[in-house]
Parts: structure tokens; sequence; C-alpha cells
């Protein structure tokens, strides 16, 4: 049952003042549940018990934290239809898709309990003393990753499961030794209480401190300030606008002590499509794109937003194509009208910059919320000239830019912002003749990918979910895959300590038999 | 022969009109050249340097690499007798001292030099594809750390050789594939000239790209503040004071692009004296710190600021046998007289503070710009109450605090700011009946050590020189030690891409034979 309350640890309260609702975009209305956003008496009670438990939780071994995050997939699954049914109510999304994102986030969870359970991952080193050493003696230096302290977790409106409550930023914390303080989503905090029910339920079971965990609601950005500006909160993990992630990022810049804010924001996702792709497999692609960029209603970070080739008849092909696709594919629901007002009024801003035409917009009569696919075209020379055209479009839309010639290309892709992804559709024999293309894409982005669609990011060990500003604010991280855990851990070194009080990550023996680099040799073998 | 001007990639040039000349404080009297601060012009055209070194820099092999870091390394030991006879008359260091120092920085550059030669740094990961996985395919993901772009690099006063021009941040950063720009520190701006005409040979003859490297003279903060507020810099490292630090942090997070900054800042290294080290072995520590906290006049990062103990006869023992240990210790001269000026000041405005008492302070003559030692005491309430005793006295000074109890001890290490180091004084037998001090200590530190002092910084794989702010900007880095081109990287993802068009570290055949991670296991073997 949501109850509309902020869990503080494993406590339920309401003391606040402010009251929301959350809202049914396919039915156009709002659902019944009354939620009460965290008060800042809440806010500071959730910080303090998160500040305490991690006292506890900083030191837990690999093996109980795996427990937890196994535990927290479980209670997950046990929510069973509820879970999916107010994840529609309040998304618009369809079920399979609620299906589909409940599994990965399953998966994130168990991924990160498999990582620490196994244990290398704290990327122990250990240098060994020598006393022999002239002029002076070396000491002996050992150093593994350790948490950074408690971390606020800010749910994202696309995903109201995989990155929020006890999505990817919340399981790499917790897998890292971090207490996490989730900012609720407003659009779907009962899929968000309904969560933090299911990790709470974890964390008693598997007897973690209270406080490991807190879910604050928030109608606006009141509760999410208080919390970055807490100087008991030591990271952020955003995933949203531009906006919104710059803003949280120079709230945490400007404190006494600044703490470091991993915001996974804006992206076009630039896909390059080269002459002979354009020629060979055009219409191919022009299909294959006209799913990708209106799959989930255009709502993923890594839609693809502008793709760019060289100007001619297979180019014009690939626009006809494409823009004859797009249309044929039904409209579906956005996520609330908020994000359909956003999307058709940055459309129309859009249109009507100077030079761009709309080569596709779907026009037949379609439900309330439901977003209008829509591709445009731009010259090369247009784009240099108006950065407004850079701009995320979120939702259903892409354009098409109409380079003069490959020198062109390259000047435009040198001249974007930082992007999560970039694309190269090429033949094969192609490719190598685009080197500098290739380069200079590689400098501006956090993943590239061949022949394919940006959209469908895969949870494993090498992906990189990130990239140059404003694609993330720290292109040295990934917001995706296990490797994440990065993010919320700082390297720590111990001199001279003795055998049996280091960590067992640590010890001369090798407990946990983890990979470790022993005097620059990477072993298992005890020392 | 050093110039005065400044390096744009291999080009001398002094278009600037401010001159300045460096001080040679055992003389107490102005060196003989004159420096010219880098224009406005030249600043452009050093980053633009940087910015086009890059294209090609970025993708030089780590065999090249190593190449260019050990001629560095040749080239700074070929530079023999007249770069130690200018360190010296610019930081009134001893010539040991300059010794030392340089075989440090030849030390570094050839780690890292070993490091991209071998090349496993990189973090390859290998995910590989399952055409077979239902609902849909796993695609190829593989991914590897490759540079961010041009870096800037300051000076530090402390280390004219190790943290500077050729030091460990420039160091990191070549071998991470940034090309560098060094602001000079003006202190000693020769032994920096001197320094970048053996990195500018280096390069000459390893056929590094111009403008990997540029070497900047100014002598107040323009030249930083422009620098680091250039678009096309993308990355800056600092060691210096807190005051200079967050400065630079503050510029470049409030840029349209914000840029990390690492720097390594103020830290008083708290010292914890447990009561059965004070009991047995008080003297020989009391005797051990009175050479931590004089070596180099005090002017280290970790120099132990701050020593904790808990209030009676063993404790008071102690700090008669410190305060008698240092008096005896001749003063040695410091870096500048901005240096000593700043010394005076800020150990007199501590000394003002109510409850310090002044239990040694060395008062025979002494030449002009050294450093009188001192020792002050104060009671663990004292500074629970006052944050001003908190703060670094740059020098060879350093504070006792007599704690009532355990939990006063506690508290007080729970409030300090974060540190460097922590360092805990023991019987090998008390030390497991004070885990929370210990688990207190480590939360606020980057790097604890047993029965040591924290002057010394070992530069290993396992060292971490940094922590929570304000001891850095940045704890999850580290600024010593190879693991600190972490800073100058971030990760990458190719997927789907032809193998043949793969970096080498990323191919199928590990051409490289370094160790990947492949499918979750770790291996040297080909796929």
């Amino acid at each position: 049952m949501i109850t509309g309350k902020n869990y503080i640890g494993n406590l339920l309260t309401s003391t606040g003042r402010v009251k929301f609702k959350t809202f049914n975009p396919q039915e156009n209305k709002e659902n019944n549940v009354v939620f009460s956003e965290a008060s800042e008496a809440e806010i500071e009670m959730a910080v303090e018990l998160a500040a305490s438990a991690f006292k506890v939780f900083r030191s837990i071994s690999g093996i109980k934290k795996s427990e937890f995050l196994n535990q927290i997939a479980n209670e997950i699954e046990a929510l069973g239809d509820e879970l999916i049914k107010i994840y529609c109510l309040e998304s618009g999304l369809p079920e399979s898709r609620a299906i589909g994102e409940r599994g990965r986030t399953i998966f994130q969870l168990r991924s990160f309990a498999n990582l620490v359970k196994e244990g290398s991952w704290i990327e122990a080193t250990i240098d060994t003393a020598d006393l022999s050493r002239q002029p002076i003696p070396k000491v002996d230096i050992r150093k593994m990753s350790i948490p950074i302290g408690p971390i606020v977790v800010f749910g994202a409106s696309n995903f109201p499961l995989a990155y929020s409550t006890a999505g990817g930023d919340t399981a790499a914390a917790f897998a890292a030794g971090c207490p996490v303080i989730v900012k609720s989503h407003p659009m779907h905090a009962g899929t968000g209480e309904l969560v933090a029910s299911a990790i709470i339920k974890a964390a008693e079971k598997t007897e973690m401190p209270n406080g490991v965990f807190s879910n604050l609601n928030s109608s606006g950005i009141e509760v999410g300030v208080k919390l970055v500006k807490h100087p008991q909160v030591k990271a952020v993990g955003f995933t949203g606008s531009v906006g919104g992630g710059r803003a949280l990022y120079n709230l945490a810049s400007q404190r006494p002590e600044p703490i470091p804010v991993f915001a996974e924001m804006g992206s076009v996702n630039p896909v390059i499509i080269l002459p002979e792709a354009a020629k060979i497999r055009g219409n191919e692609w022009a299909k294959t794109y006209a799913g990708s960029i209106t799959l989930g209603s255009g709502q993923f970070c890594t839609n693809p937003g502008l793709i760019l080739g060289i100007k001619g008849a297979d180019l014009t092909n690939f626009i006809k194509i494409l823009s004859e696709e797009i249309v044929k594919i039904e409209p579906t629901c956005m996520l609330h009208p908020n994000i359909i007002g956003a999307y058709e009024s940055k459309k129309a801003k859009m249109q009507e910059q100077k030079g761009l035409q709309t080569s596709a917009s779907f026009s037949d009569e379609i439900a309330i919320n439901y977003g209008r696919q829509a591709i445009t075209t731009v010259e090369g020379v247009t784009i240099l000239k108006n950065t407004a055209l850079h701009h995320e479009v979120f939702g259903p839309f892409s354009m098409v830019v109409q380079c003069k010639n490959v020198q062109q290309l390259e000047e435009i892709i040198a001249n974007l912002e930082g992007q999560l992804t970039g694309t190269i559709l090429a033949e094969n024999a192609e490719l190598e003749n685009y080197e500098n293309i290739v380069n200079t894409l590689q400098n501006r982005v956090g993943r590239i990918i061949f022949n394919g669609v940006p959209t469908g990011v895969e949870v494993c060990a090498a992906m990189v979910h990130g990239g140059p500003y404003p694609a993330s604010t720290d292109s040295r991280f990934t917001a995706v895959g296990i490797n994440s855990i990065k993010r919320w851990v700082r390297p720590f070194s111990f001199q001279n300590w003795p055998n049996e009080l280091l960590p067992d990550e640590l010890k001369n023996e090798n407990p946990l038999g983890i990979s470790r680099i022993v005097d620059g040799k990477r072993t298992t073998h005890k020392l």
C-alpha cells in the first residue's frame, strides 16, 4: 500500500505541509494518493541518520553488502504486479517497458552484489617495505577504495525504476558502502515509495544500520536544494536536464566543503552517416532510425537528435525514407503534461530557427499527452552559425544536417558540445578513410558506436554512460555499469599498519582471494 | 642559460610588459635574471598550440610516450650542476635537498614511463557480444581510458622540481596523453625555465608535436586565472594554499564548461599519541617529532601541525621533551620572505588565541629569512570551541592538544576538516582498543600512518596523497604515485567497433599483452 509518506530510515512520516499527487498522462488525470513533501525537520533527520549509519555501513563486508543488494532485488520482485501497475499509472509507459525496466533494475542490483561479493573492485595495491633501501628505508604502503559518505540520489523522470529509487546510482552507492537519501521524483512518487519499502525491508532483513536509506518526497526544488547544501552529504547523483544538473553542480561547488556531483544530463547523440552507408544501406538505416528516434517516445538520454551526412542524392533519399517511415509509427504517451509541454515548445522554438525545414511531422489526430514525432533538416553552414540548433529537444525529434563536404562535417563535430554517444554508420571499407572524423567525434563523446543505434545502454563493465560536459558534469566517470561505483569511493592508504588490524582486502594472507597489485605485479596470492 | 623568457611550445618569447626577478632568501637579495610574465597573446598561443598538439598526442602509443618521459629525465640529468645551483639560489634550500628532489622528479618521470610502456593502466575492459541473447542481442562493448585534453599545471613553491615544471602533475599528464601548460611559480622561475628547456629538448628528440608543453612565467595571479578560464583547457593541477586552490576551483566550476581542478592544499596532519605510546616511548617520539616538524623548515604539505593525546603526566613529559628537543635544532632558511612573513604572522595570530600556550620557541639570534620553530599546547575543550585553532601554520610549528579523555579526543578528530594524513602512535597491544578513534580518523584523511611520521611521501602505486576537502578539492584522486594519472583521463567505450580499427589495447589479439578484463575475467590472453 502506498501511504504518501516519507521514509526516514525505517520510519514512515509526513509532518510537512506541502502535499501533491502524481499524474496519469494516459488518462490525463491525477492519481489518488496524496504525497507529503519532506519537511525541513524530516530532511535533517534523514541526513543525520545517514551520517550515523555510515559509521557502521562503511566497514561492512562485501558479503554482507551483497546480501543487502540481492535482498533489495528479491523484495522488488516480491512487489509483483502492484509495482508494474503504479509504474504505468504514473508514467504513461506501457507494461512491457515497466517489466523490462524492472528487469534492468534487478540486474543492476545483482551485478553490484556480485561485484562486492568478489571484492577485487576495491583496487587493492600493496607496496611492501624495503628496510635496506638507501638513503632512506622504504615504508609499507597499502591502498584500497573506501566509501566517501552519504549520497543524495535524485530520481529521474524517464527511468522510474532503473535510474530512480533503487536504480543505478543507489545500487552503486550501497555497493560502495555509502548510505543513500533519495530525493524522489514527483512524477512517480508512488513507484518510488513502493521501491523504498522494498529497500527498507531488505535493510531490516539483512541487518543493515537504520538510516542506510531514506526516501524523501518532493514536489519542487526545495528538498533537493536543502539536501545538496547539507554538510553531512558527501556526493550527489542526478539524471536529468542540463539546467537541473548544472544548478545542483553550482550549489555543490559553492558549499564551504565542495562535494562531487555526478549529473548525467543532455545530449543530442550525433549520428554520422558516411557516403557509402547512405548510398548502399540508406533505406535500411532510415527505417532503423525511425524506430530509434521514436523509441519510448524519444525520452531516452541517448535518443539520436542529430544526424549528419554529406549533401547529395543519397542523403536526400535517406531523409525522404526516414520522413516517410517515422510518420508511419504510432505516437505514444509521454511521461507527463510538463514533459510534453516542454517537448512541443522546444520543438516549436527549433522550427522557428532560420534555415530549418521540417521534412516530417506526425499530423493525424492523437490522444492527449502523446508526442508527435518530427524530422527536420538543415544545411551544414546553418548549424555552424547557430548554436541554438545544438539544443536537445527531449522527445521523438531529430534533425538531419546536410554538410557541404567532409571538412564541414568535421568542423561541425568539433564544435559540438560534449555528448553521451556518437555513432558512425559506414560500410566497412570506407571507415578507415575518415580517421579525422572518428578522432574528432571521439573527443566529444563518452561512447562511440559503429553501425548501430545509440538507444539501448547495455549494463556491463565496459559501458561508459557519460562524457564531456554537458553530457555529464565529470567525464571521468560513468553512470551505468559496475564501474559507476567509482563515483562514490576514494582511495585510501595505510602506512606501516599492523597486518592483523588491516582490512581483509589488504592483509598479507589475502583471505578474500581478491586480485591485487603487489609490488607492481598483479596477483591473487598471499604475500 | 636562463633567458627569462616563456616557452610557447619550442619558441622562446617575451612580449609581455610585466617583468620580475626571483629572490635569494639565503642572501636576502634578488637574483639577476629578469623574467618576462606571459602576455595575453602568449597565453592564447600556448593554449591553442596545446589544443592542436592534443589532436596528435592523444593517440600516441605508450612506447612513444615512455620514450618522451624517459628523455625528459635524461635531459634533466644533463642539466647537471646548473640546475642544482639555480634551485638553491631561488629557494634557500640546501644542495642535498635539491639533489634529493631532482632524484624524486626523475624517479617519477621514469615510473610513469614504465607505467605507459607496459600499458595495463588504461583499464581495458571488454564485454563481448552475445547475438543469441533474449529478448535483445548483446552488443560488443570495449572500454579504455583516454586523455581529457590540455592540462594547466601550477608550480608549487615548496617543490621547485618534484611538484613544479616536470613534477608529478606534469609527468602524469604526459603519461595520460595530455599536453601541459605550466604556470611557472614566480619564486623559482629560473629553475622552471631550465627544466622547461629539458622538456622541450626531449619533446623534439622524441618527435612529440610542438605545443605538447609550454612554460609561462607569471609574477601574480593573472596568468593563472586566464589559463583556468580558457575554453581549450580541460583540467587543472595545483599544489599550494587553501585560498589559492579554492580560488582556482571556483573559477573552474563557474566556467560555461566546468573542468576538474585537482588542488592539493592545506593540512595540519593530526598525530594521535595513545596513552601507552606516550608512557613507554614518549621520549623517543618527542625526539622523532622534533625532527619531523622542522624538516625542510616545516614547509611540507604533510608537516605534523597537530598532535593529540590524553592529558596526564605522560603527555606532559612528551610536551616537555618535544619542546626541549625542538629548540636544539638549528633553524633553516625558508623559501622566500613572503613565506616567512606568512609564517610569522600566522604563528603570531595563533599565539593570540585564547587558551593557547607556547611551550617552546626558538629565541636565539638567527639569520634573516630563517624560520623559528615553535611548539604550542592547548586543552581539548579549547580546540573544540575554536576552529581557528585548526588552521595550518605553514612552517616549523606544531600544537599539542591535551584531551580530557578518549571521548573528547574522538570528538575533536570527528570535527577536524579533511586532512592529507593522520598518524597513530601506539604500542601494538593498545591499538585494537581504539577502533573508534582509528575509524573516525580514517574518515577525515587520505592516508593513515602507524608509528611513523607523516613527512616523507613515498612515490609508489599504493600512495594516496590527497583526502577530504580542504586536503584536496576531490578526495577521489591522489596527487602522488602512478595512480595520479587517473585525474587526467576519462573512460571511453567503443560499441561494435571493427577489430582492425580499435586501438591496440582493445583488439582481439591483445598485441600489447596487457592485463584486461574480458567478460568479467582478468586475463592477458587474446580473445
